[in-house]
């Protein structure tokens, strides 16, 4: 039972749109990444997603809106809502999501990333 | 599908060990709370519960050791495992557990909160 320091965690590791397991709980884990540029639009048919900005601003784009995620401040997802990630500069992220929950959802390329590394 | 702003969900509330709804996903909820003083000895039978600390510094009692949770750190406490939460000044904590868990876990008193605010 260690306790997780997340500026720590975040000088770990530099590449975007990899995401690190950092802790797990009921089922669930809970992931650092950073991110930059444009991700895939996709969904996940079975697993809401929380998005966490700690750093930097995030731009969520769903079919009909835009929601921009700014510094503390976090967006749920739900099940099966198509959604694509944009960092126009660098955004470093906590997300909390089931630990079935695959990066890319239900579009699997070269984009998608299994089994994560735990730092 | 709105984003939160934890600044301004923590504005909206200034009593100490009452947590707040700020999100729902997988079960599990995204809760707020102000804590100062000390809580109870207790442990939760069927949930883990991650402690993430906004701002303060939280010690974290354990039957044989002490974690001091500082800003941007958390820690994961696994079911079954007795602790105590101490705030020696204010902490601003954000909490993610499944939605069953009560804050007391085994021990109702008059530090029990049910039926949580959603904010």
């Amino acid at each position: 039972m260690e306790k997780v320091n997340i500026e720590e965690k975040l000088s770990l590791f530099n590449d975007y749109w990899n995401p690190r397991i950092v802790g797990e709980l009921n089922g669930q884990h809970v992931k650092l990444a950073k991110l930059k540029g444009e991700f895939i639009w996709h969904k996940h048919d079975h697993e809401d997603e929380l998005f966490y900005v700690l750093k930097g601003m995030l731009k969520m784009e769903f079919r009909d809106k835009i929601v921009e995620i700014k510094e503390n401040e976090f967006l749920i997802v739900p099940k099966g809502i198509e959604h694509k990630p944009v960092a126009e500069e660098e955004v470093s992220l906590l997300l909390f999501e089931p630990a079935s929950t695959v990066n890319t959802g239900n579009t699997i390329n070269e984009l998608t990333r299994e089994d994560l590394e735990r730092i």
